[in-house]
């Protein structure tokens, strides 16, 4: 069974960004070889998430307002894990919810997505490098 | 290693519902003749979810009003992405809380499943044809 | 193509409660042998979580507070699933919200975690016997 295993770095501008990894996602499958099988897209970090959802900036700013406003304020003197020092318990909140992994599957050696599906990096705390793995596994 | 691809067609009567697959990905892991491994099952749409609960009909009901009371109301105005032409916004997010997708574990030539554990399709945004794959892998 | 099956059990003193079990899923994939692929960590339960997050007991406590507050309030009567005699509804959104289960990738026979990652096991209701499964796969 062939694998293939590769980082994507990132250095986000915003603290909160939403990012479109589908053609580096696409781009290893295709290094891969594999044509039957599957791809784990998987934040490295326990404030960040990766996920499929749809490519139109208006969504990506719905995104981040709901789980400002609804999901997981940030506001820091709320939660105890603050209390070590950090701000960003909000962020591992927002990656609770949204899932920090998706595992897509490879079929006749591409993505076998529906037509507007799109796999996405959300960054939660970011302006720091931090990666995802991508794992290709099939045959 | 075999693998086995299979398309769930849907096309609901309300807009939003949920519908137990567990039988129909059940038979596509009997049809692959994997013995060890797992199977897929993702929604192949950015409005909808695959998820493995229970099997009783006042939890779905519990399900669908609190997507709609605490986790995303439906509320068009509410959401940029709406300014596109769609209304769906919600359903975008209700996908991301609930996720598109699960991995359930084969283990002699079944569902490793606990007790009370099926798996369900989750449209939020429906009465249109959607789609979810199943992709058994093992051995 | 290597798997490895294994069940972990718990029996929670409290009610809800967070559990690190990265070292059992670590001791399971060294016993399989396998250097590259992934292990499935799957809650056998409709009413408890698998997750990837911090071990930091004041984010914990968060969580559970987060989940209790904003997330799905126990409140037994707020559900129509409590009129089956159960009061556990509360636990199934929890397990909706946070996700039952993960896949980690496994790189050189161990697993391809960032410097903070750790996977827990989320008990929502428990204080009676429930299961995870471990399932490893790759070669």
């Amino acid at each position: 069974m062939p694998t293939r295993t590769h980082y994507l770095w990132f250095n986000t501008k915003h603290r909160q960004e939403i990012i479109d990894i589908t053609d580096e996602v696409a781009e290893q499958v295709r290094l891969s070889g594999v044509k039957e099988g599957m791809v784990l897209v998987a934040a490295m970090h326990i404030s960040a998430s990766v996920f499929v959802n749809d490519h139109e900036s208006g969504l990506w700013h719905d995104i981040l307002r709901w789980l400002e406003e609804r999901i997981a304020p940030w506001e820091p003197s709320a939660y105890r894990h603050n209390e070590t020092g950090e701000d960003n318990a909000a962020a591992h909140l927002r990656s609770l919810t949204v899932g920090h992994e998706v595992i897509v599957p490879i079929t006749d050696g591409k993505l076998d997505f529906g037509p507007w599906q799109r796999v996405f990096y959300g960054e939660w705390d970011g302006q720091r490098k931090k990666r995802v793995i991508v794992k290709v596994m099939g045959e």
